[in-house]
């Protein structure tokens, strides 16, 4: 799809499939008009997305997956290194749309199976909750892990709150890396306290704040100014998702955050670290599973 | 749906339905968010949406199909005065996305019915053929002859091509006005010709040029231009959706167009002709069929 031409191409080298760029474009009155010349018979097709700010790119996604099905597909597969609508995961008050059930019914009738890196897996505790396709679910642990050694100097990571707790452990224990989860008290929609114990004993290393997603930067910026507190002003920010919304960029500086780097599940001037290579060897596993031929096919979108 | 209070307001006071207005909202990754606070146990909900610009309203307007679901509603039906991708009608080209019949599948797999205005019918002889759902389909055209009655004089209803003949007529027969439809030949993309018989008769007549869309609004521009070189030239011009894709306006106001009206599907300054009172008895009709309790709810889109 539009946006993830680098992606499919990465991923075309990695697994040896082809690259089909669909025709994308939208007609005068916003329609998306969407063309595939290849033939597909029998193909495994995979559409390649990035799906941050997915709403003006979801009729083009599925669009696609019907097309290619139409083309003769045997097997239709979706790639999308950052999966969204995993946030509304409960009715926080009565009457709330529940979105990541709806959406995960979309995909899951238009796609056979699903690849994506580290989905925000917090009330559910699996994507089988509410995807009914075959999925495989890739962590990005082990790319940001290299990212650290290969870019900061005696590093200590970081999670700024207990939820951060399980992509700190990732990232750290394999790795043997350094690692702390600072605790977040909550005092209403928007006061948050964040604070950490011991941190006074990493006196000449370099705090690397951790977290899956950075949306608003709010909780992140807060874990920056605690740590600057406690003497530890280089920090460095990862986060696996860095969909940067509006005011994050500036939140983020303002508390004094100099390097940030996030993978290239989005297309942003910080993603540094690259997915394609964790990715493959899953789509090469879900693409062939039914059909011998294989195609990777990157579809328009937005 | 936002974008569509008035529409839903209307509707509500002719069929003597309640308004809910759900809250909606975007958070900061783009995600859409909404919420009903209304109990709508056994209630008959009818979600009213404009269509136009489509691609980023789809997700929000299926997710509230499904939370009026959620929340007890019985029946759940959809008023889209303007109803898109009609257009795309066939596979003109190999490979193309057949986005009607995909956009077709989503509505009717959401909705238990479905309620519009002159839907793009061209190669599809009905609604049926694509919609699995039920629906009724409202003509503007008296609403339409009530409007030229009113605003101009000495009217001659005018097609600029024989696609458009089906509009005019409906609007000229019923009603007594005089009719002609020019012809249009195609030399290519975007090379039209179009020509019209006996216009030289209407010496001193108002001619109303009259379609269905107004997109990138070449035909009516180039049907304009015809009419001012048979000395026609207060041209008005009509058209049921006046979509107004980019650089039309400028198309139409080059043309010698003095004067546009459309129907109220969508919110544009042209926008005229109201809807609600046709559009209100289908509503009731659709709306009751299983239920008996009814409420009207307008719920949000981008």
């Amino acid at each position: 799809m539009p946006g993830a031409d680098d992606l499919a191409d990465a991923l075309a080298v990695l697994t040896g499939f082809g690259v089909v760029r669909p025709e994308f474009r939208r007609f005068p009155d916003g329609e998306s008009y969407l063309r595939i010349e290849a033939g597909l018979a029998d193909a495994a097709a995979v559409v390649v997305a990035r799906l941050d700010a997915p709403d003006e790119k979801i009729p083009a996604l599925l669009f696609a997956a019907d097309l290619a099905r139409d083309l003769g597909a045997g097997r239709v597969g979706l790639v999308c290194p950052y999966l969204p609508y995993m946030r509304q995961d409960k009715r926080f008050q009565p009457g709330e749309a529940l979105t990541s059930a709806t959406f995960a019914r979309w995909l899951s009738q238009h796609f056979d199976w699903l690849a994506t890196v580290d989905p925000h897996l917090h009330r559910y505790a699996s994507l089988e909750e509410i995807y009914a396709l075959e999925s495989e679910v890739v962590a990005s642990a082990p790319a940001i892990a290299r990212w650290i050694f290969a870019h900061v100097d005696a590093p200590v990571v970081i999670g700024p709150d207990a939820e951060s707790e399980q992509w700190v452990r990732a990232v750290a224990e394999p790795h043997g890396l350094d690692w702390r989860v600072m605790t977040k008290r909550r005092f209403g929609d928007r006061a948050v306290e964040v604070s950490g114990d011991g941190l006074d004993e990493l006196e000449g290393r370099t705090p690397v704040l951790i977290d899956d997603i950075a949306s608003s930067g709010a909780t992140l910026a807060e874990a920056a100014t605690v740590l600057k507190d406690a003497g530890l002003d280089r920090v460095v920010c990862v986060v696996v998702h860095g969909l940067f919304g509006e005011g994050a960029r500036q939140r983020l500086a303002a508390a004094g955050i100099k390097r940030i780097a996030c993978t290239d599940s989005v297309t942003v001037p910080e993603a540094r670290i690259e997915l394609a290579p964790l990715l493959a060897p899953a789509v090469a596993r879900l693409a062939i599973k039914d059909k011998p031929e294989s195609s990777t096919s990157d579809k328009p979108v937005p």
